[in-house]
């Protein structure tokens, strides 16, 4: 199995739900970067439920603990080891899915891949794994920052049928936090709460959009055949759990659209190049051009609801119902926003290295 | 530069539009598979354009060479090179590009990322750098084929805002052949023709959809987390020029949907588990289910159009306007389908292998 | 910086000699192998100081504690996170050496490369931690036994001058214990501690030679090119610290030898194929060939000695003596027995795995 | 099968000894580096046979053609295809090996590996293929001559029992051109030669040593853990055919040394740091110190000789004797010098751009 993300910036997931812990090794990231635990805690918590009426009422700590790679407060370029023990995890809600695969989940795909499947809490198949995603996406975050002051934000921008109106995008990290919902339209984003708790009583769940956008990514990262930054970053993106579609930049309307209409033409402004029009969502040729970088993820229904659904019970060799107890989130969009962050963090550092615009070793060395 | 593809199955890529050659390297493909020179030159000639009036004029026979890895007419474990050595490319249209970048490509992404950018017919960032990807496409067609009878056929669904009806999934191979615009729905391939051609006297391009659907893919390819089937599959067809956004299953319709009525239930067909839908499009969880694999992705306009376009020129430091000479396709949709169909096989052909379904080394060994 | 080893069994390896803990996350390790961690801490046990006269007095509990990986007793193909909290590190000794890099040691090279360098107990660079190597390779041992009974066993056959005689095969596993040297010579094995222990007592060290075989490796792992056996095996050797040369076979012996003496020549018994002599050690061309696997790694003399050395002042910018405080192993030999099994278990784990020997999911597929 | 050498600077290798072609992509090479075929020519040229009476008379013309990668005399980023096509091969010398393995190569490997081996010259198990790995040594030569002036220089130390005395590192370029045998003391060389030329007409080969030194490595490539510069090359030194050991610094003689004989101690000259010996060959903890890297290898006696040698013959399934017609080199240490060389030419490459001291993509931006 393949649990390492990056080629030069690479994280190591490990970990399940109702295991002892879960957490990730971030190797290659250079040493003489200030970090400390409360860079990776701020992260998980706005990932973690509990923390409102529309995410799930589960109530999980998730406390970070480096276990190395860091010397005087800053990294020394060894490998950084950040663990979360689980605790308090409730594994009888998931005796029943033992043997009767849910419909929308992976279990069936495990059990018969690997024959010794963890179904606690889905096990590694748990939303819950991305807390590894979000140790990576914190540092690597941090790492951008510091050197390019890039920053990478989500915000929700459709759920079912309702859309956000559009952004400036100087505004989305702080209008983000304005509701629960991390919508940046304020009508929009109570409307959203509102279809989420409705789908909630109903037992059921709803699915939406979420768009992260990176500013100040220098033009040139990427390279321009197999290995394009948009590659990358649909790959990172698409192995986040209910994601069933990416966009870079206008994405699927490129289709009804004329050349004519949607080729972003340059000018100089002074000596810088920019582009009039930003529709290829800062890639082209797969490579940064210095523009934003947008992007935008489908995300599907959590598939656990309490509705009655049709499966089968692997045991018996038969069709059979179930309706899927425990605590799960009506739409999973408001959550999923820091894992995109973190997600699109991991490939920018790992590409900004690899580009030879992050020193690979020492960040002091940037310096002289 | 990363030019390879795959890890097992690995397809490296070579040359540029108006060099000398244009090839691949396939390493990974174990031996005793039938192979020879033509089962490469039929997908090629599928791909090269001059074939209709809605393609580029441009005559490129394009024909392979494969210079390694058969012995006997068979594959022998060697690494397979296969060339198309280039001819009567006309540099001249070119010269007016190398200071004037064209909007919508990445000529500028190279000039600075590189510094030495072999403008001629686009260099390595032309679409004929797809002969690549269906040289190692081609091959794992045929490797996929002849193991598990697998079959990755594509097909347009849009151009503009034509769009098909839907497709009995086991007529496309048959209808996708009845018309220019490898459309399966005729009046539908009619209309967008027309528009292709309309779009072509205007001096413009369209984009459209493309959608690849792959039956016969064993349940249990993919790995969970890091080095899912759909995160690669993605990553692919990003790869391919003029792509922005790429679908699996339902893609983006999975926003507006609820999880009652989208969750694919599980039911016995006898001793066989089949689900009653297809939306999660044959990948749950990261791993293949063993319903067909349905990809869906958006092809921008081609950028090359001969309106008139603001630009810059970087030999002057000021701006521009240019039209771009030069025999284009108005639409790139048809040929694209081919380059989709390579992407998907080739990224296939390498998760069998390392999920057990073939074997690494020598097919014969499977007979046993 | 990589710390990454392996391909498909992978293992990535975390942790200083005296920070929090010291670890290593196993990826790739099929599903449905029986593991626990007394299978751990026996190799531990076997490679920690403290447990003879001729090793350092140091004690080290090294309890490892499993984080994930395995459910019901067995791994479940996910990754394994398997650590060492450590304890009772003195990081007083160390504060000397700050800023005076001890000869024979990588304390420079560290500084000068990532800048801020964790000197306690020798950091990153400290033989510690080769804590992540054994945990490594005791899951290798254990999938390599259960699956094809191979055994990977480790002698030490030189010290200083002193050799042992040439020893059975079939012995090596019995009479290693016999001594703490690790020598299956009994003669050799006295005069080799009786020379340690003249060392440690002049506050010096002394090298030796390490002979690592493994039997009943079926012919064909290993890639004949890029990707020999012996290439994979001989980057696992030189990467254990201390180690400046290996030899597989025959080794140097190979320069003074002709052809016609060396050459192992084939011959039937019964159907099978096998070699007289066994002087390519196993393997031929880059692939194993039936025959056993033998290596042998020059082992330098512990540079950490109490005797007065030359070095430098970093903070003065003069030239200084040192003489190294602490608790170090006069000969690293006997102890390095243990990791050099680990290393070559999960070079071979790898190769049996990706030549298609171990099934790369679940082990219980190949029983059917 | 992996063909691909290197991470970032990755040469990937084809062909058989009597295919059409044999050759190497070389990608990762960044833009801006002078280049042309004459670069690559002379580096075969060193490496072909027939140029004396030591080597194998057969005559290769072994012509380089560069396919792509270069515009306007320079690297341009992207892959270098270079190929020599092959002339002239003569295959019937090797219809009687079909089902002879022969002892000491790979021949058996092959076929119970792949199952459809080309026997034709020994195929892709032919010395011939290590053109591939001069072409990617050759380019690899350049870059680091023209960005660091690092020199990399091999010569042969033994001939059996022939060993030269101690050579001035500074006289080796010159000196090794003096012979035949590439070796630099003249006295030894004759004898080497006197060697060579007795087994030859015995119908054997002879054995040896091959020592490669690189000065002007700057003092910070490698990795410290798996990845070490010492392991990387060790890996490539034993992928090259016929080598059975490998040593850096003092090599096995490490073994019956003390820490205070060998250490190598630091000192100031003005403000650099030196040490007093290079016993540890320029590479401490992985790491290169800034001193000459120096390296040995064992290279047994080419396998193919003219006397009787017991074998099997597989299409009888009974014992059989073979003895080898072909025009063989009764010692390959001469021509493996240049192997030798671009392996490890490569190796730096690829780790002098991964440790941020070559610019990843365009030269010229090391210059501002």
């Amino acid at each position: 199995m393949s649990n390492s993300s990056g080629k030069t910036f690479r994280t190591t997931s490990f970990g399940t739900s109702h295991g002892k812990a879960i957490g990730a090794i971030v190797d290659g990231c250079p040493a003489n970067l200030d970090l400390n635990e409360e860079d990776i805690q701020k992260e998980l918590d706005k990932r973690k439920p509990g923390t409102s009426k529309i995410t799930s009422p589960r109530k999980e700590a998730d406390k970070i603990e480096i276990l190395s790679g860091l010397f005087n407060g800053k990294t020394d370029g060894t490998p950084i080891c950040g663990v979360v023990y689980n605790k308090n995890q409730v594994s009888k809600d998931y005796e029943g899915i033992k043997n009767t695969p849910r419909p929308g989940h992976g279990d069936l795909g495990w059990i018969e891949k690997y024959g010794n499947y963890n179904y606690n809490g889905g096990g590694r198949g748990s939303g819950r794994v991305s807390i590894g995603h979000v140790i990576g996406g914190a540092i690597a975050k941090k790492l951008l920052q510091e050197t390019y002051n890039i920053k990478v934000i989500s915000h929700v921008v459709q759920i079912g049928n309702i859309k956000t109106s559009s952004t400036d995008i100087n505004e989305i990290e702080e209008k983000v936090q304005l509701n629960d919902v991390r919508c940046c339209d304020k009508e929009a984003g109570k409307a959203m709460e509102k279809l989420i708790l409705e789908k909630k009583a109903e037992g059921d769940s709803v699915g939406g959009i979420v768009e992260t956008i990176a500013v100040n990514v220098p033009a040139g990262i990427g390279e321009p055949v197999f290995g394009k930054l948009d590659g990358d970053i649909s790959k990172a993106l698409m192995e986040i759990g209910s994601v069933k579609g990416v966009e870079i930049g206008l994405g699927f309307d490129v289709a009804t659209a004329s050349a004519s209409e949607i080729n972003d033409e340059f000018y100089y402004k002074k000596d810088k190049i920019l582009t009039k029009t930003n529709n290829s969502g800062g890639i082209l040729g797969g490579i940064s051009n210095g523009m934003p970088i947008v992007t935008r993820i489908a995300v599907k229904p959590t598939p656990s609801i309490s509705k009655n659904q049709n499966t089968i019970d692997l045991s018996k060799g038969e069709d059979c119902i179930i309706n899927i107890e425990g605590r799960h989130d009506p739409c999973i969009c408001p959550r999923i926003t820091t894992v995109s962050e973190s997600t699109i963090a991991m490939v920018l550092a790992d590409h900004m290295i690899r580009s030879g615009f992050i020193h690979p070793n020492d960040l002091d060395k940037m310096k002289k």
